[in-house]
């Protein structure tokens, strides 16, 4: 196999929309998620959003990496002004949808309406879900760090709310996301359905690893009735 | 569809592995990457990590969230003893070897050796890259921020070296870790495949979106020469 080989010389060198691609992907699978704001005026807001990441899971804390000045400029602005979003899955029968949501829209465009979504009230808090979604997380603002080595911002919320079909929970706490048909994102603009290789149990020096998946498999009781 | 509905107060009550497993889940897919680094006694190291997120493109910066006194120790405190670490892309391949290396081993042991992969020595930095991985970063440690929140540690690096394999790398910039066979990771234990739906035209309003992917396919120039 042929390797190409880039220095910090030769990546600061790299025309500006090659190296955003060519930077974009090397991190790996990014998570496809829609953002869910309502602003102060209560006009909804959709963005697409693939920097959401896992933060810590007590207290239940969710990050994301937003670039002010960008598109997601009405999301990150209604964040700060309400102190609420939600985050929504993307599955694959949305995600022409769900990318049309990354245009500059207008602040006051409703991008459920220009792209074709339905926003679904929360009893808890302002700002809408994606109907459409299988997995949706209602949150609260926990912090704002703007990282100064390039100006962006890590946004991160404390989950308050989870809805998420009971088809894709098993019964150890684990999401099936791939039964609920969320996607992958590679760079900025490719998506990707997946197909599991495996589960593995817990690693231990000098102990070989068990296949949780197969054995839940074989055993049937991977998808508990509900 | 039924569903299930969590709120704040039932996550806070569910059982401690169970609410890991549910939290995990959440956020969506993850990269899966083995990150590379040497002690200042010569021992190598490495870790799969699972929470490396892209944050911009220039200056080339990749964050990842660090649990200080957990499996992770020695690389975290490598990283700051050296400055230097590598990124590399977990392949289907080799993923029963990345999973092992999750295994709390001896800050003496060298990962590499004990689940079986291969270390290349960097000329440019200070830290091992997997040879095996067919997409390598080397980076410089820029920041660490203590997340206060839930006292885990943001680490940035800069990338300072990439190794690709020409046949993944198009014309765009665009790296096309799908067909490395780079695998996502859903949770803390779920490995899996990807299949491409498509990569999308730059959103605007009131345009309809272009598939890029089938485009190139079609013109054949998605696979360029090397």
């Amino acid at each position: 196999m042929t390797t190409k080989v880039f220095s910090a010389r030769a990546i600061e060198q790299l025309p500006e929309r090659y190296r955003a691609n060519f930077i974009n992907s090397l991190s790996g699978f990014k998570s496809a998620n829609l953002v869910g704001t309502r602003s102060i005026n209560g006009v909804n807001n959709l963005a697409l959003i693939s920097s959401v990441f896992h933060v810590g899971a007590n207290p239940p804390l969710v990050g994301m990496i937003m670039r002010p000045h960008t598109v997601v400029r009405d999301t990150l602005s209604n964040i700060k002004e309400t102190g609420v979003y939600t985050i929504n899955h993307v599955h694959s029968a949305i995600v022409e949808k769900a990318h049309q949501c990354s245009a500059r829209y207008a602040a006051n465009v409703d991008e459920f309406k220009a792209v074709g979504l339905h926003a679904d009230i929360s009893s808890t808090i302002n700002a809408p879900f994606v109907a459409e979604s299988r997995i949706k997380i209602g949150l609260e603002l926990a912090q704002i760090n703007v990282i100064e080595l390039n100006q962006t911002e890590l946004v991160i919320g404390r989950i308050v709310e989870v809805s998420v079909g009971a088809s894709f929970l098993l019964d150890d706490g684990y999401v099936d996301i791939e039964k609920a048909d969320s996607v992958a994102v590679s760079c900025l603009d490719s998506y990707h359905r997946t197909e599991r290789i495996d589960r593995y149990s817990y690693a231990k020096p000098e102990q070989a690893l068990d296949s949780i998946w197969k054995k839940r498999t074989m055993e049937n009781t991977h998808d508990p009735k509900s």
